[in-house]
């Protein structure tokens, strides 16, 4: 099993507004899709995120699998690419003097594939994205994010 | 032991910019860091790689332990945080119709340290930079490199 990690700080005197940004759906499309639905604010509740690509639309749904008020959020991947079913998205938060921290993890992907190399670098400009929608209100949704390779 | 992956295209008629950008001084100050030094187009080539960090300096040097024309260079880490000596960084280059694929891989970190979360969304950011040096020759190499957090 392999894991995806990032990190990454917000100028914030809080936890707060980064935990809003993950738990609900005016937050969720601020930063990652305009196309989310479902319940991101309820213990078991399942978010349907979907993206449009080059030509296509793609997507997965995600079940929150924890909710803790400023501090944690874990998703389970339930539907969408097989690479994905079955992995798991931790956020979880701290406060750091005038810093909120965030600490990810997309854990237990079976092998280290070529999409899992693009799924990192692609992460990592979606939480660049949630920082400028965090610290600005103006962040990079799709079909408005930044584009990394052909497969876009 | 785990891995830092990352991938990225460049939309380039060759991968010949993107192997300069990582065999030559001239390329590894335009995106990653100005102060470096050393000999990145020989094989058993030392290169000390400095940053200027928030009130002082850090680095590592890295020692040429491949390199194949247009297609992969491998460094091994030589000197530098205790965490990063003894891993390898390895930079695979494919040509696929108009773009330049670069496989990236910061392979055998010891523990999935804070650190190493840190060190994967920095990565991407300087990813960010290598595509912007060579599609619009307009790098952000350190010390003008996107900050992360409080680290920096």
């Amino acid at each position: 099993m392999s894991n995806i990690l990032h990190k990454i700080g917000f100028k914030s005197s809080s936890t707060d507004k980064v935990y809003k940004a993950l738990t609900t759906l005016d937050g969720l499309k601020g930063w990652w899709t305009i196309n989310t639905q479902g319940q991101p604010d309820k213990f078991g509740g399942v978010i349907p995120f979907r993206f449009t690509l080059k030509d296509e639309e793609g997507g997965f749904d995600m079940k929150v699998r924890e909710l803790k008020p400023g501090t944690r959020v874990l998703w389970e991947v339930i539907e969408g690419p097989p690479e994905w079913v079955g992995t798991t998205i931790s956020w979880d938060l701290r406060q750091e003097s005038d810093w909120a921290i965030l600490m990810f993890k997309h854990a237990d992907w079976k092998e280290e594939v070529e999409f899992m190399h693009h799924c990192s670098t692609k992460w990592a400009t979606f939480l660049l994205s949630l920082k400028a929608y965090v610290e600005t209100d103006s962040g990079s949704p799709n079909p408005n994010d930044f584009k990394l390779d052909a497969w876009e």
